[in-house]
């Protein structure tokens, strides 16, 4: 890295993600499961094509302006995994949408279902296929699993062709509850599919799988899974026991600006890092070639760093590689990505859906 | 409101933002302070216009690219409040800034003074005003007080022109401890221009000042304030007291997409509130028109609600008001300001330093 690159900025390992698209790739085909990363962690065309190539199908997308970017791209199969509630502005963009990719979307009330068909004719009813939400213990959307089978019949009713369940174990991200949440997400889905069955309604996409969650899951529990972290990794992966520091993808190259109060105070700050840190993390975000080290105060433009006594402190105007605490955050914050391979410079891929959030 | 805006977006009440510039304005020229609002709040210039129409003088930013791009927006006088380190590339960039504006900048350390006068040469080097950074109590960056005089000669000795000192008390963000923040920012100020003083280097500009103590600093211990959040107020500002809610500019616009578990989910996640959360915060951001109800859970594209039980609860679709914790980080994270004059959308601001890190 010798260019005089300005930072922070975010740089991508390029063998390294290459080699983490291809471990989940290989993950997944040894299950016989459908591969559909979420492509909010790297909101890059560049990233998601080359996941594509390495055997997913299909992607997943949060928003309906993520949906329309990569549909764009010429992504033609996407979730939209969210519980959109549909406005005539909406139904527009979706009847859009549905001119040029194969849509599904996830459906978490009969009400929500009714406002959705009520923005498409009869045509863009049938292209558009719902997967219902089911709450598998994050408490954030979705409905009980065994109330499933009734969502289905009032989304069926509402005239929308119901394909299957979906949940996302958010409360994976935790050090000592992954095993639980991805046994919880394999009953919430199983029931929840089982709920449909019984209303007659076959679930052809059991969809459930988050980073932490994906590889713990029991064999069966799913059709589909739909990781996104696991391209870059970071701090919280690292601290979760998800991917080792040596698979960690994606830095945010700092400089060392001060050494106020005998601390490290990088120019990585909560706007180019995120603010996330969740109660179990030890920092706002960890150095990859530091271990020891921790960022303990972060504010917009500074990244304070406890740094270990035994080892020298780097100059002022050193460069360190930080691990952001969450990179879908870190990512959402920045323009481009810089790819490296082999330590040079080989491209720079824009973040095509940079605060796509509508 | 009747427009069916895209959710969630940032919304701007044109008349609370008028009253809360000129209200920090009055304040300034009562006590015959110098104004130099930060504009890394905003990142705006149709706001900083406002902000110098109403007796602002100069700007305050945080990093060269904003500064670049104020200059571009032709904004002549700015202090770039940071120890920046400067490479080749950063010092060909303030020489570029130097020719189309008037820039002072933060230094903290002889080493970065010397870093920076190597990247100028003597026409540049005379136009570049320093200003000698001290900590005031939050530990971030800046030299003990008594340390300032040291450092400013050492500035001087780099050949580089010392115009006085500056803090920021970002300590002052908590709910006990502003008025404790101030005192302590004004001794630390004092006693930096004594430490110049005695040096004999005369401290011509003692710059501090942070919205929530800006109010609270005694008279004369300073000759310039740089409040940033003022201009919008936010959660923090609010529960800190500096702020009401009826003079809070700034809202998120968000949707109601679901009911699940018997909250609301809104569709403002972190990707458009950021996701700061002070340890003192009651959570994750506030409902302006709902001063009860808390964001107990904040995820990407998911604010569950905890809603009161004696209210009815708002239907799926309905819009409501979302107050972020931290409004700088907010503005961040999108692309344009919805500008609303008595209830009509009259324009759009662009954001035009949004993600202007490096």
């Amino acid at each position: 890295m010798s260019v005089d690159l300005a930072t922070p900025c975010l740089v991508v390992d390029v063998e390294r993600l290459e080699s983490n698209i291809a471990r989940m790739a290989a993950s997944a085909t040894s299950r016989s499961l459908r591969l559909r990363p979420h492509a909010k962690t790297h909101k890059s065309p560049e990233i998601a094509r080359r996941q594509i190539a390495a055997g997913a199908r299909g992607l997943t997308v949060a928003t309906v302006s993520e949906a329309e970017l990569f549909a764009d791209a010429g992504f033609e199969d996407l979730f939209l995994a969210y519980p959109i509630f549909a406005t005539a502005a909406i139904g527009q963009r979706l009847r859009g949408l549905l001119e040029r990719a194969d849509v599904r979307i996830g459906v978490d009330s009969v009400e929500s279902a009714r406002a959705l068909a009520a923005q498409l004719d009869d045509d863009h009813r049938q292209r558009l296929h719902v997967l219902v939400e089911v709450d598998s213990g994050q408490h954030r959307s979705g409905v009980r699993p065994d109330d499933a089978g009734e969502l289905a019949v009032g989304v069926a009713r509402a005239g929308l062709e119901v394909l299957g369940v979906f949940t996302f174990p958010g409360h994976s991200y935790a050090p000592d509850g992954r095993q639980a949440a991805a046994d919880q997400e394999a009953e919430a889905l199983d029931r929840a599919a089982t709920a449909l069955t019984e209303q007659g309604i076959e679930p052809l996409v059991i969809s459930g799988g988050s980073t932490p969650s994906v590889d713990l899951v029991r064999a069966g529990a799913m059709t589909e899974m739909r990781p996104g972290v696991y391209v870059f990794g970071d701090a919280q992966q690292w601290e979760l026991g998800t991917t080792p520091p040596e698979a960690i993808a994606l830095t945010c190259l700092a400089t060392v600006v001060s050494h106020a109060g005998g601390n490290l105070v990088l120019d990585s700050g909560s706007k180019a890092l995120g603010a996330d840190r969740a109660a179990w993390a030890t920092g706002y975000g960890r150095l990859l070639d530091y271990p020891e080290a921790r960022i303990t105060l972060l504010a917009e433009h500074h990244a304070v760093v406890a740094w270990p006594d035994r080892l020298p402190r780097p100059e002022r105007g050193s460069r360190l590689r930080v691990v952001p605490n969450h990179v879908c955050i870190a990512v959402n914050l920045t323009h481009e990505l810089l790819a490296f391979s082999e330590g040079e410079l080989v491209d720079r891929w824009p973040v095509a859906a940079q605060g796509a959030n509508t």
